[in-house]
Formats: C-alpha cells, sequence, structure tokens
C-alpha cells in the first residue's frame, strides 16, 4: 500500500472544503408564513421540493416556458452563432450554454443534424437552435435575413418620411418631430445592418488578433471542431477571419473556451452591464 | 430502419468538410533541398515524420524542453491562476491549457494533489505547475512571496538612490541620470505589487461584474469547480469577488470557459498583442 501523498494529508487536515448552499429549498422552508405563489409562471413541484437547477436566482421556482417567454422578452443580443458539427465535438454543448448565458440572437448547428447535448445542460430548451446542411446554405440564409431586414428599414424610414412631409405641410411641429425621429431610427439600423458581418474565428496566416477588432454589432460568429479548426468553406465565406492571440506553446484553447472568449468579446464592446450581483 | 434525416442527406451532398492541413511533413518534404537542421532544439524524429503536434507554427520540429526554455526566455505574464480541486473537476485540464496559452505566470492545484490531466493536452509540461494543500496555504505563500518582492525592490531603489546622490556629488551627470532611473523603475514596481490582489471569480451577492473590473497587473485569480463555485474559505480570503455578466437563463457558464474568459480579460488589459497571424 503506498502512503497517502503529504499534500492530500494536509489537504484533508485543512477543513477547507465548505461551499455555500447554490439554489433554495422548497416554498414554505425559504418563504415562512408568506402565502404560496399562484402566478402560473411558477412550477408547483420546485415550490414544492426547492430548486436546485442552474438557472439564475431569479428564475426560481419558474417553468421553463415561463423563462423562455421572459429570456424572449428581455429581448436577445444581435450576435449568432454557428457551430461547425462534422466531426461531432463534444465542445457543442459547451457553446450552446455560453450561447444562452450571453443571450445570442440564434444558434446554428452546421452539417449532421444530431449533436452532443451533454455540454449543454438544458439550456438548448431556452436558445433558439437551428439546424443547417452546411456553411454555404447557413451563410446564404443569413444575408437573405440580412438583406430582408434592410428592406423593412427602408419601407419604414420611407413612411416616415412621408409623413413627416404631411405633417410639416400641415404645421403640426409635435407630429414632425416624431416622424422625423423614426426616420433616424430607422436609417440608424439600416448603417448598423448593412455593417453586419461574417466572422470565422480561426488561427490562420493573415487573420486578425482578436484584442484589436471591433465587432460589428450584428454579426454572425463562426466555430469550428477542436483540431481540425473551421472548413475551408467557412473560411472562404467569411468576411473576417479573427483569432484569439495565443502566448505560450499551444495553438489554440479548448473549443469551448475559445467560443466562449469570442462570445464574451462582443458582450464587453456591446452589451449593457449590470452592477453588484444579487 | 429509420429514414435518414433530410439535414444529413443534404450535409452529405454539400461536400464541405474539407479541412486545411494543421502541421507539418517531414524535414525533407517542408524544406526541400535545404540542409536539415543540427541545432539541438529540433528534435529529429519530428524531423524524420513531421510535426502534428497542437503548437504554435514557431515551435514545429522543437524538443519540449527547447519549447520550455524558450517560453521562459520570452517571460511569462504577472497573473497566477490557482484551481480548487476538491470535486476532481474534470475542467482543470482545460484550465491549464488555457494558462498555458495565456502565459499565465504560474497554476496552482488546491486541495487533492491528484488532477484530471485529460484536457491539458501535455500543456502541462510547458508550465509551471505547484500543488497545495490548501487556499489558506496558497494565499499566505502568494502574499509572502510579493512581500519579499517588495522588500527586495526597495532594497534595490535604496541602493539606487544612494549611487545617484555619490554620482551628483561627483558631478557625474550620465551615471546620476542612469542611478534615477533605476530608482523610477523600482518604484514603479514596488507601486505594481503593493496593488496585487487576490480576485475570487464566482457570482455571489455583492460580486461585481468582470466587464467594468480593472484587473490589477500582479493577482492570483481562484476559481472553483463547476457546480459548488468556490469554497467558503476561498470567498473569505479573496480581496475581491467578480463575476462574468449572464444574461441567460443558467447561472454560470462551464468552468473551464468561464477561467478562459476571466484570463482573456487580463490579457485584453495588459498584455501586448502582435499583428497579423503568420
Amino acid at each position: 500500500m503506498h502512503a497517502p501523498h503529504p499534500i492530500d494529508v494536509a489537504a484533508k487536515a485543512s477543513g477547507e472544503p465548505t461551499f455555500r448552499e447554490i439554489g433554495v429549498g422548497p416554498w414554505e422552508q425559504t418563504h415562512p408564513g408568506e402565502p404560496r405563489p399562484t402566478d402560473p409562471k411558477y412550477d408547483s413541484q420546485l415550490l414544492d421540493e426547492g430548486d436546485r437547477r442552474n438557472v439564475l436566482d431569479r428564475y426560481r421556482y419558474w417553468t421553463v416556458a415561463a423563462i423562455k417567454a421572459d429570456l424572449d422578452a428581455r429581448g436577445r443580443h444581435d450576435f449568432e452563432v454557428a457551430v461547425e458539427n462534422w466531426t461531432h465535438d463534444f465542445n457543442i454543448g459547451s457553446m450552446v450554454r455560453t450561447a444562452n448565458a450571453f443571450q445570442a440572437r440564434r444558434v446554428h448547428i452546421v452539417g449532421p443534424h444530431k449533436w452532443n447535448r451533454k455540454g449543454a445542460l438544458m439550456t438548448e430548451l431556452y436558445q433558439h437552435v437551428e439546424n443547417h446542411p452546411s456553411i454555404a446554405e447557413l451563410v446564404d440564409c443569413w444575408h437573405n435575413r440580412i438583406a430582408g431586414e434592410i428592406a423593412a428599414a427602408r419601407a419604414e424610414a420611407g413612411a416616415a418620411a412621408l409623413h413627416a412631409h404631411q405633417a410639416a405641410q400641415r404645421g403640426d411641429t409635435q407630429a414632425l418631430a416624431a416622424r422625423t425621429a423614426q426616420v433616424d431610427a430607422a436609417e440608424a439600423r439600416i448603417r448598423e445592418l448593412e455593417a453586419a458581418r461574417v466572422i470565422a474565428m480561426d488561427i490562420i496566416p493573415g487573420a486578425v488578433p482578436m484584442e484589436r477588432y471591433a465587432f460589428p454589432k450584428r454579426c454572425l460568429l463562426l466555430f469550428g471542431a477542436e483540431g481540425p479548426g473551421l472548413s475551408d468553406k467557412a473560411l472562404e465565406l467569411a468576411d473576417d477571419v479573427v483569432y484569439i492571440s495565443q502566448f505560450g506553446s499551444v495553438r489554440s484553447i479548448n473549443a469551448g473556451a475559445a467560443a466562449a472568449v469570442a462570445m464574451h468579446s462582443w458582450i464587453a464592446q456591446h452589451a449593457v452591464i449590470g452592477g453588484v450581483a444579487e
């Protein structure tokens, strides 16, 4: 029998590994004397048994449907992510989970239909996840969607400009101001949509370092699998190829970790950051 | 038998999954007509058979020892990372790999001695990895090390100031300027060391959002395991508790991904970023 390692003996003696409790117990314990809520957003089983799920505290005791509806009502961010699934990479689950945490507008799985949901921790339930047979099809769809939104914004700007003109003729300064603001907002949205880009995240010759890259607000981020990186077609169809600066010996960090770093860079540049955690 | 899913049929038909080749073949193929290098930094087996390891292209054909020596010679960054190993979390390997990619000064494994090396992809060979029985012992060691460096910098500043004084008395303006610059450099280092902080990465009440947090150049980042997060002792001993902003339904992203996002935030604030990838 081996003698135990001295670090392990000292670790055991430290008594350190005590952890705070995550989540909440049954409603009667956490809110003694308070009436049990009847709002349908609450799940009666969770109220009975407590809620130890890996969800933010604001969603304690809520049903999955109520959480998804709340996320949609709060609005999602303007970036979308796509993951190539040619090698059935186990990091896809982790990417879906990160996309949920950072509220990506949509998640696209490219290639074979089935993917490894293990690391997603059920977050796919709260996320808009789409399948695409190929990068070419996905990029085509995405460009069409952007073009459609630009056309809609142009129509809106045109109609508002006409109404502004009519208001000016009537001498209605209040309506004129409101319609002019509407034109400005639609034009700002058009500029944002016209600046949309497809961004391949990979380390290849000619790629630019992410730390100096200004993410367009509206964008589609392409991630490849561990090992091979993105397919040739993905690199060909991207507007920009961006890499995470590497300072050590490895070519890359873990694919799930790299996707998180890239999505977080968008967040740091564009998201509204809240205050101290509650 | 199930009919194949239409996405899978179209994916197969797309012909997209072709990938560029990672790494290099045998020296004779990649450098035809050139003499085979004799520098001992090259590994003769890699020269013979090619190098498909997950290393940066600048290290192609190099031995492990030569790569580690080069990383040490280039210098490492001023942040250190510590991972609690109470639950034998499989993300530790991924964190070690990221620490290598972002050149953390040291990696500390806290608690039980053995950790899951799978995700590290052998990067632990290139990294200074230390074991500690407890967070209390680690934080104590770290504070002592910082205090020692401050004492050394103070001694250096004092000696340089004395020499500056003597140079001024001799009227040697060149020596005076050199010695004064030495005092200034030592004092800048003292300020940097005095601003060093222990930072717990976790989402608890009162934590501050990382996106608004200015990382001190010299710091020790503490990471917990998936699920329980950091131990009570780690949260107690930290100077700051910092969380990654969450916008979706989950409380947190994958632990390995979160560690990468945090280390990268330090990189974005303090590292020297290179140019276009080669």
